[in-house]
């Protein structure tokens, strides 16, 4: 057989490949947003049951402010279903703009963390609502909230209520810059000028997620130090591979905006190929949740566990990656991950995806949604993957359209042997 | 056979068990306190490494308070060899009372829990201190330690630093009141002035444990509301069969000393037997550690996980129970428990027990010592059952007198057919 001819099968392989991918994501997607839909709005009080049974059943009337924000992004369903009622209870003591963690049915309180997620998450939904909306009190929300959350970043964290003590390091969790990146990028997607006026703290972010690479590139690790070094004990050897693949396609989204061939180059070998093939459970498959850079045993009991947004991350990872490059590598890790997560994840009775498997891949927990469970990594994954499956099936369609005749075969085309 | 002989064999076969059981406890219990011994002590900078790893290498030297105090409960090595480590660094910002819950090496403090749990230990670790030392700071420290917490729990708990929101129901831990009992049970032991005026307290905390079985005797709730009543949710469905089997030995021992056969009986059927018979695997074995009383899957991680503790809290409450009833149900879950556990918690390679299997009985986590894992629980369930074994052996030593004549068979012994 020539070259020719077997370079144009290959195409044509792989392009069904991608194809079947794509209707398999497509056909999913939809099944999970309507699970969602059926489940989880309180037609009564307004936001989101979040705590779900495996067949919809809501288990807790609590609600998680992490997922009304990010269910609030989907624009599945009426958008302000979930933002009402988060614009009027999410804060705590307003004006003060601390969140709550979790508020009851009816919107009271019932725990605050003393971290900058739920503002996070407030904010992201705040910004979505005003662009479908064009509701002028949602971005303002949205910018106001943004601004205190960079100020305890950046300048005073003493309004988070963690008390600073003398044994407790200067320590930076990667989630913090990771979490404001993304927040940046979105807000600036709608909104040029604030585009403009973000690039700095784009750029800090990344500078910071970038800190958290190190042992000489051999390693992300979790928590760093203030000034970029790694931290004694276990605080300093934590390693959470599904955080550093998320991070990945973050800081991939945003070495591709400015065009940095380098630093997209730096990002697929340290936040996608390290973590993956250091993370990847080499006797029954999967991502494990974390890790000691020593390879010590963590402390954390959950450790080996299989959870579904570690691989909802790593989708998107290796997809983008492979999107951006064509390296064919990036395409075989992107098929591994996705045909580990459907076959392990997915649920075909009820709908929507299992959450938490044990090391072996058995279902440990039967719940839909709790409380860091909900409309959002599993949605976020499959639409953004059908995008990008969409986009390459289109960039491949001139080979596509050829189908109906091979090319020639044989010496008569130049170079095809 | 006749029935006399029948009898008197089942006697010599009970003994015969009871006592190598003896034999296996105290043999575990030496290699147990030898590996702490061994591995734990900070000879430069005082008190105790917790974080060791299979073979008793640290692997983090943070030095965790709660196992600062129940290390100091061990009267296995110099005793002020902790005690000195958490008079001068334990409480945070003296004279405030509250502690921290996790130091570093050199004594300062990195976090701070708002509960009571390590004041409580510090307390105990400073009675057990003056009981050995007779040095009277220790007792004083413990005193005040006792007066703090009690104000706490009974009259205002600000201090803590827990902030109190709309949503939040005003609910009770089962592990609050289980704490003071043990504290107090502790503290009375050696001051009988102590005992008296702390008997009032006693009778609180143990009424307050009674509060939570529920549903018509059904269930052990780990959360009721303040008046007793069920809680609605996750949070109200909430179960942890291990600490209903620990709140049943404390109030097994405080019906014991007030001589109360009613409560002891109640006792024993929903602390022990119901917590036992619906916490126990019946397909792999072990207790788990969460259940849900409606029978839903739990919202923890770890919640189908074998830890060691309830394990050994199961061990010290069934041998108990035996020991006051003589009833031979109770005997036999010990054994059952016992045999679970030694075969898959003890390690007879290094020593000590791992903390974390897998709901199938395999090891999920090496350590053996971390956070929440320490010199307490093994040495305090291996010290009790070896003292409790003995005793039952003294008590059937009559019988064992015979031994090297059988009683005479036949219709001869009047009674005996």
């Amino acid at each position: 057989m020539s070259r020719g001819l077997r370079v144009w099968q290959d195409m044509e392989k792989e392009q069904e490949t991608l194809r079947a991918w794509k209707e398999r994501v497509a056909r999913e997607l939809d099944r999970v947003v309507a699970f969602w839909l059926e489940h989880s709005h309180d037609q009564e009080q307004g936001g989101f049951f979040t705590c779900l049974g495996r067949d919809g059943r809501v288990y807790d009337d609590l609600k998680y402010v992490w997922l009304q924000g990010r269910q609030g992004l989907r624009a599945h369903r009426p958008p302000s279903h979930g933002g009402e009622f988060l614009l009027r209870y999410a804060q705590v003591a307003p004006p003060a703009k601390k969140c709550a963690f979790v508020l009851t049915r009816d919107g009271r309180p019932v725990k605050v963390q003393r971290t900058i997620f739920s503002e996070c998450f407030y904010t992201m939904a705040m910004n979505e609502l005003w662009r479908v909306t064009g509701d002028a009190r949602y971005q303002s929300e949205a910018m106001e909230m943004m601004d205190q959350i960079v100020s305890w970043v950046r300048e005073d964290p003493s309004g988070l209520g963690r008390p600073q003590l003398p044994g407790a390091p200067a320590s930076e969790s990667m989630a913090v810059p990771m979490m404001l990146l993304n927040l940046v990028e979105q807000l600036g997607e709608a909104d040029e000028e604030l585009a403009g006026i973000s690039a700095e703290l784009g750029d800090w972010c990344a500078q910071r997620i970038l800190q958290h690479v190190q042992r000489g590139g051999q390693a992300v690790l979790e928590n760093v130090s203030e000034d970029g070094e790694e931290l004694s004990g276990c605080l300093g050897r934590h390693q959470n591979p599904g955080h550093a693949l998320e991070a990945g396609w973050f800081l991939l989204r945003y070495a591709i905006r400015r065009g940095d061939a380098k630093l997209q180059a730096h990002v697929i070998d340290k936040f996608l190929l390290l973590p993956f093939h250091s993370g990847w459970d080499p006797e029954h498959g999967g991502l494990f949740y974390f890790q000691d850079a020593d390879g010590l045993c963590p402390t954390q009991l959950e450790w080996a566990m299989k959870l579904w947004w570690p691989h909802s991350e790593a989708m998107i990872a290796f997809l983008m990656g492979y999107s951006e490059t064509g390296d064919p590598a990036l395409l075989r890790i992107f098929y591994q991950v996705a045909e580990y997560t459907f076959r392990r994840f997915r649920d075909p009775e009820y709908g929507e995806w299992f959450g938490y498997l044990n090391r072996d891949g058995k279902v440990a927990l039967t719940i839909k949604g709790g409380p860091f469970k909900g409309c959002f990594h599993v949605p976020r994954c499959l639409a953004m993957c059908e995008e990008m499956l969409n986009d390459l099936l289109s960039r491949l369609a001139p080979a596509s359209a050829l189908s109906a005749r091979p090319p020639p075969a044989g010496p008569a085309r130049p170079g095809a042997e």
